[in-house]
């Protein structure tokens, strides 16, 4: 597979965008058209899933239906729409010894993915990879097999009526984790490993990939609140970045507020989210908290836990620089914002935040590939190589370097 | 260590650049001050050098004295002189609900370097990680370990005198073995790997380590003469491919000759190179070199063989088809070329070449740092991903997203 895929990336690294969006186009096609056989199979794995006892939450996030699947082919359909960054140049120079070089976007070649449940990943991360020239060997969960083979089956179609090989998109059908592991030694065919799932499957990619592996998408999410904010209006930013959707990577696991202003904010706080939120508190926060309905206090490492839910942690600190220590020793690593008016205390806060992204006066909930502008997600990262925060399609290429010149030697 | 250098790390990401100048321009004066133990430390390291048997050419390149010594100074003023890249910003743009969002370019963090022999590199990587505000933890090879000793003595003085924490270079002072891999494992603390060595080196590294490592320097380089290059002209560039520095890895390892031209070209090159060059052909290549001194048939495995000497491989092939199959089979991934006048081969090559750098017209000699106006070489890398190709301070940073809005939630 791995050979079959670096043949195939030869192929596709010089093939016209009007052909890898042809590719697209009849993707999205034959995912309409072949909708009731998707569907039978999707049903298929929703019973086996049953029986293994699923929960419902996850048996729906296996779910295919006719929007869902009509949600798929449109974003196929946006891919479409997107620029191919493949062939661009950027930093164009021309040297004193007369070269013009310049680096040009070229596709990473083969990126494996490896990914748990919803499957419409499979058409999503295909369609990224294609769009952008890669060729990608898939390996989803077992417990959206029978989707997944129909799925792939789809795309099979699609690339061979737009006369792109077969092996431009290889999905990974035997259920044996040996061909995990061997798929994260193919250093040799395979340049990139992006796994999509919990941190037990990167932690796994992390140590056992011979490829270079992104990781993404941990981190405890902090919003601190100076004592120069808008405390009104902080309230809202706090509640979207706690409860538009607490169970997303970037939603707000720890609050910490100016001690000079936490006897005014934190009760407007609690009444905004007295209903929703479950309150964990450091000791120096609680008396401020006294009216919550739902309130704790903080045991050991309540302020390293990202709480994926309505629980929100919530410390009382002298100033910006034991926020900045607090945020420094429980990994802010992903998304974190402080509500401030004071410039200076903003841009502190932006330099001093090692996280892949930081925001001054918006809630952490931005940190997505839509929102940003991206046109599409291939994956939220979190190191720091490569790329950082959210993937887009120019995430998905590399450069090389292109030297033009009239026969020029070194000296 | 780990940990210390992330604390340094912590502070070094937002020093000033007159800070970070500072440090660099009081390890250059020590350089100078210190000049005399430096050199009678690795007087020591040679010795015993010499005791246990190493190459009078790996011991020259072990050699510091007085000129070397002021050239590694010379080398840290020039970083002095580079533009810091921390804190600029890239890709700003402002959303549609008025969010201003930018890259902003901060350092990567901690950086591991492992490296042999020349003791230069010391000084070298850990000024480049200094000016780009990375904490680095080095480990040397064991030749020169008297003379490290010394140089990092240097920069810790350099480092109190600009008050900055001794951790932001640290040594890895133990032989022990044991010690490599175990920083190979710290992900936690360390955000690079890179190795300066040879082969065996990076393969250790890339098998070993659970932190991101930066593969490079490798790959057979090629250049082809198209039938409509000027064969004059080529026979410059391929001479200086070969023999300006025959043991760099972008010297020119294999020349693929169009079939209508070799007739011509090939005696013509052997005119020129006939007193340096020791010639392997294919067989198709044999009777058009027929003139040459040091003339061997090519056996199996010459053409994945970077020859780092005055050795050159040599086919014919039917046309640029053939010669970029020939590359992708033999590892074209670092420096090629083709020498040719039509217009259309050109982009065809440059495009269907997966090296890290590709010329038309121009020697591969040119795949360099400080050739290509980067200022200073960290590594070359042949890796797609984070940087390809020679790599700059710029490299040495990893980006943030920062994002200001006036207290905005996410719809």
């Amino acid at each position: 597979m791995g050979k079959a895929a670096k043949q195939a990336a030869f192929t596709l690294a010089t093939a016209s965008t009007r052909q890898k969006n042809l590719a697209l186009s009849l993707i999205a096609d034959e995912l309409e058209a072949n909708a009731a056989d998707i569907l039978d199979a999707n049903k298929k794995d929703i019973e086996l899933g049953r029986q293994a006892g699923l929960s419902e939450a996850l048996l729906d996030r296996l779910l295919l239906n006719e929007s869902r699947l009509a949600a798929i082919a449109g974003d196929v359909r946006n891919v479409i729409s997107l620029n191919d960054p493949v062939g661009s140049e950027i930093d164009h120079k021309v040297l004193e010894n007369g070269m013009s070089l310049a680096r040009r976007r070229v596709p990473l070649g083969v990126v494996g993915v490896i990914y748990e449940a919803r499957p419409n990943v499979t058409i999503d991360i295909a369609a990224l990879c294609l769009k952008t020239g890669n060729a990608s060997i898939l390996r989803g969960g077992k417990e959206t097999f029978y989707s997944n083979m129909e799925l792939v089956k789809v795309i099979q179609n699609a690339l061979a009526k737009a006369d792109l090989p077969a092996a431009c998109v290889q999905y990974i059908e035997k259920p044996d984790r040996e061909l995990v592991s061997q798929l994260l030694k193919l250093d040799e065919y395979v340049d990139m490993i992006i796994p999509r799932g919990g941190a037990g499957l990167h932690k796994m990619c992390k140590e056992n990939s011979t490829i270079p592996v992104i990781i993404g998408g941990f981190g405890i999410s902090h919003i601190f609140v100076d004592q120069s904010a808008d405390l009104a209006k902080s309230v809202d930013v706090v509640e979207n970045a706690k409860t538009q959707r607490p169970s997303a990577c970037n939603s707000l696991d720890t609050l910490l507020v100016h001690q000079d202003v936490a006897a005014e904010f934190l009760p407007l706080l609690v009444e905004r989210l007295n209903d929703k939120v479950s309150f964990v508190a450091a000791d120096n926060a609680m008396e401020y908290l006294a009216q919550a309905k739902q309130l704790q206090q903080a045991k050991a490492g309540d302020f390293d836990t990202e709480w994926l839910s309505y629980t929100l942690g919530v410390k009382v600190v002298a100033g910006i620089d034991q926020a900045l220590e607090h945020m420094q020793v429980h990994n802010a690593s992903h998304s974190d914002a402080i509500m401030t008016n004071d410039l200076l205390s903003a841009e502190r806060f932006i330099n001093s935040v090692g996280s892949a992204a930081v925001y001054v006066n918006a809630s952490t909930r931005f940190t997505d590939g839509a929102q940003f502008g991206l046109g599409a997600e291939v994956a939220v990262s979190t190191q720091k190589l490569h790329a950082r925060g959210p993937m887009g399609l120019e995430e998905l290429t590399s450069y090389k370097w292109v030297g033009k010149a009239d026969y020029l030697s070194r000296s």
